[in-house]
């Protein structure tokens, strides 16, 4: 290659180092932070932000792509994707102009902090000024990225998450599951009527011997601990980089399973980042192919191999023999316990047939918000309405109700379809595994993970960015996004 | 003041704030990092010192200091003393080329990583062609630097850890010092002889209880875990930033006095970060005041107060009342214990009383090597001959002997002085302290820390660095460095 793609790739490089140093200033700020330290923390991720946009926007950059460019040979796919993969977040940064960066950054922190106090009293009215505010540089935002990269505002938000996907693609596959929903959820409904509701665990479980099953867990699916940690945090998550691995989750000493299914599903986060390949780490096309694929990576483990008759078998045996003997953890209980189905408000709660339900009302009303077809103070009655008719339930108040969720208050739009495209794409992968690995239920049964995510790893994992969401699902499945096989694994599950 | 000036402050905020990342990054590296995240913490490490060091060369910041220069007031001490700061960083960084500072990393990484193998062998051939490169560029460093400055090489390294005292002022105190323990030594030990050797504590001391009795401490002396946290690491530190401030200790089941003297020890450094001017926060002159007046914090809690006849009885009581009551914490016991002096190679076991005499080897010793009159391959033999003069003992081999320290292998020459001017200066602090309070020894006697540190964060913590090493005894005791005060010490507590 040339030199000015030499020195396209050092610059990337410090960009992927840069970011590494941020996500584990994150990761600290969340999982071992003290309080006092939130004022300086911000200080120290908004400056290492700002160096990183200044390394992006740079003109030597911007020439060296050009250069790049116009010297194209373009016959090997990984380079060909790495420098499209440049070029696009050149673009991006470059794209919204520094003081609308800085006045969205300010709007949203301000608005993050009243959201804070104002959830517990479902106080929306305390919130809508400075959500006005959020809203109106939102949509500033979305317009000057979707002009640069020829997107609807809406969508050039959501190519901030996953590439390969648009809401004119996503909006028919959601409504397809509406309908599927109206139909599936009385069905398992009533088809868990006719069951004895199952026995929740007796507990207590200390929080040390749950710790304990939890790292056994991590270790059998394929993670070792000399590039990972994992503590705990108020939200379960994944951070760090693909060498130094963070996993968090949360203890209930009254729930060993809370910790139990957090820690599986972060693990699924976490063997994505660790088998990326090496050859082009720190390099765009070395990364994550995207939230909606991460996304797939960690449900796939959780809800797709480890909500199994099998598996749960075999974890259900394992936590009888960590802690006290508990009935819960029979079988045929812990199936019932593990698949239960359950209208509510709250999506973090929510079961896997009810979850889209919660995302599609996102994805429908963020859409509009961006697109100003709704305003932010008509968000709580269109809020209501939307997930009445989805799940037939109205929320008391606006706390489980529009406030429930950080993303919007704190100025992330185009996020939450990743959930569900990554819960379908999950499914569609599984199909696939099924197919290619005949062992795996005996294998899950025997509570081994690794013959599922080394399929992962190298149908996955390996790929990185080369490809974006659509054509991923293509190579490893034949097919583009189909949410049949969602349906049919919930169908399987729950119908049947 | 000018614009010039109020962009040169953003400058060092920014400079600041990337320092605390960098900060952060260290602990983090110390106390929380899996192994495998090594080489990618260097890297994050070396990207965030370099973009650290285009800031500090950049023309704009060199055009904005000569401005504010030119343009002086100077009604201001505080302003004044930040803009000669700013100059001197700004010095520092533009004295090395960047392929000397580069070469320098890439040779101190090398070299220990060797040493690390070698010391546990012994093998200082092994480290003698690394070393030797490393003393290579460290001389050449050091010439560059002095130059700028204005001073010797050795004195140009020294002054990168502690200003306003040289290696000239600190010979004959070095001098001082090895004639008094000449005589003092003897004396302590023959004193020692006549009494019954005091008796360890029993144990098992369970972690987790050490834990909790050592937070204890911690917020006895008057820091708050709001801005800070509590770790274990192989070595205490102390980390982080005066908001989110780290301190880490080890904890030894068998002892239970290692862990809480470390951790007395860190909270006086911690607290000195602690109680830093807010008002100059980030800037040049609100930073400590070098490295030995960071010691001589740490000391004057660890030593000079937490080893008083008044406080061991108060912890005594307390270990007694937490642990299973044990005859190695009654008072007189414990005095004995905590003030054994012992004859030993080794530099971080050492007792109050011989300490110096090990950095008075490594001071002469690296001096020599940095000005030219010791060649590596002669160390060994020069180390030995030292220790014996100094402390009547010569080292089996060298893993006990030259290569105990990672310092020099590290690249590091210029901090051993730090620590004994620390102490030196922790004794000076003291007598003033108890001229200025005195009901400090009946605090001392009741656990309360507080009265000494409030008085240190009146007097030493909140002027940063408005004054260097000497300046601030000055101003604070009435003179400047004076090693009778140490010496006055040491005979009270040893020889009387």
């Amino acid at each position: 290659m040339s030199e000015a793609y030499d020195r396209l790739a050092a610059r990337f490089h410090r960009l992927a180092v840069l970011g590494e140093a941020e996500g584990l200033l994150w990761w600290d700020s969340a999982a071992m932070m003290p309080p006092g330290g939130g004022a300086a923390r911000g200080d120290q991720l908004a400056l290492l932000a700002g160096l990183a946009h200044e390394m992006l926007t740079a003109p030597e950059l911007a020439a060296d792509l050009q250069e790049t460019e116009a010297a194209w040979s373009g016959s090997d796919a990984w380079r060909v994707a790495n420098v499209q993969l440049m070029r696009h977040a050149a673009r991006r940064a470059a794209a919204v102009p520094g003081a609308l960066v800085e006045a969205g950054a300010r709007a949203n922190s301000a608005c993050e902090k009243i959201w804070r106090e104002a959830r517990g009293r479902a106080d929306y009215a305390a919130v809508l000024p400075h959500f006005t505010e959020v809203v109106r540089l939102a949509r500033e935002q979305a317009r000057a990225l979707g002009e640069a990269l020829g997107l609807t505002p809406y969508d050039a938000l959501m190519d901030g998450f996953q590439q390969g996907i648009k809401a004119a693609d996503v909006e028919p596959v959601f409504g397809r599951y509406e309908r599927f929903l109206a139909r599936a959820l009385p069905e398992a409904e009533a088809r868990a009527a006719g069951l004895a509701g199952p026995l929740g665990p007796a507990g207590p479980f200390p929080v040390p011997a749950q710790e304990t099953f939890c790292r056994g867990l991590v270790e059998r699916a394929g993670l070792s601990f000399t590039h990972a940690r994992l503590d705990s945090s108020v939200h379960p998550f994944c951070g760090g980089s693909p060498t130094d691995i963070r996993i968090t989750t949360r203890y209930d000493e009254k729930d060993v399973l809370r910790a139990v299914f957090a820690v599986l599903h972060e693990t699924g986060h976490a063997l994505y980042e660790r088998n990326l390949p090496a050859a082009w780490a720190r390099q765009p096309v070395g990364a994550a192919a995207g939230m909606a694929v991460h996304e797939s990576q960690s449900l796939i483990v959780e809800m797709q191999a480890c909500r199994t008759d099998a598996f749960l078998a075999w974890l259900g045996a394992g936590l009888s023999r960590v802690f006290a003997s508990d009935p819960a953890f029979a079988p045929d209980n812990l199936g019932r316990l593990c698949r239960r189905v359950k209208r509510g408000f709250i999506r973090v709660d929510a079961d896997e047939l009810t979850y889209p339900a919660h995302v599609i009302l996102r994805f429908r009303l963020e859409r509009a918000l961006i697109g100003g077809d709704l305003q932010p103070g008509d968000l709580p009655a269109a809020w209501n309405e939307g997930i009445a008719a989805l799940l037939g339930i109205v929320p008391p108040d606006d706390g489980v109700g529009c406030l429930q969720d950080i993303h919007w208050y704190d100025g992330s739009f185009g996020y939450f379809p990743s959930y569900s495209l990554g819960a379908m794409a999950a499914a569609q992968f599984m199909e696939a595994a099924r197919a290619a690995l005949p062992g795996l239920e005996a294998a899950l049964g025997a509570g081994d993970l690794s013959i599922l995510t080394d399929w992962l790893a190298a149908n996955v994992h390996a790929r990185g960015s080369l490809f974006d969401y659509n054509e991923l699902l293509q190579q490893v499945t034949g097919r583009p996004l189909d949410p049949a096989a969602f349906e049919a694994h919930l169908t399987r599950r729950y119908l049947c």
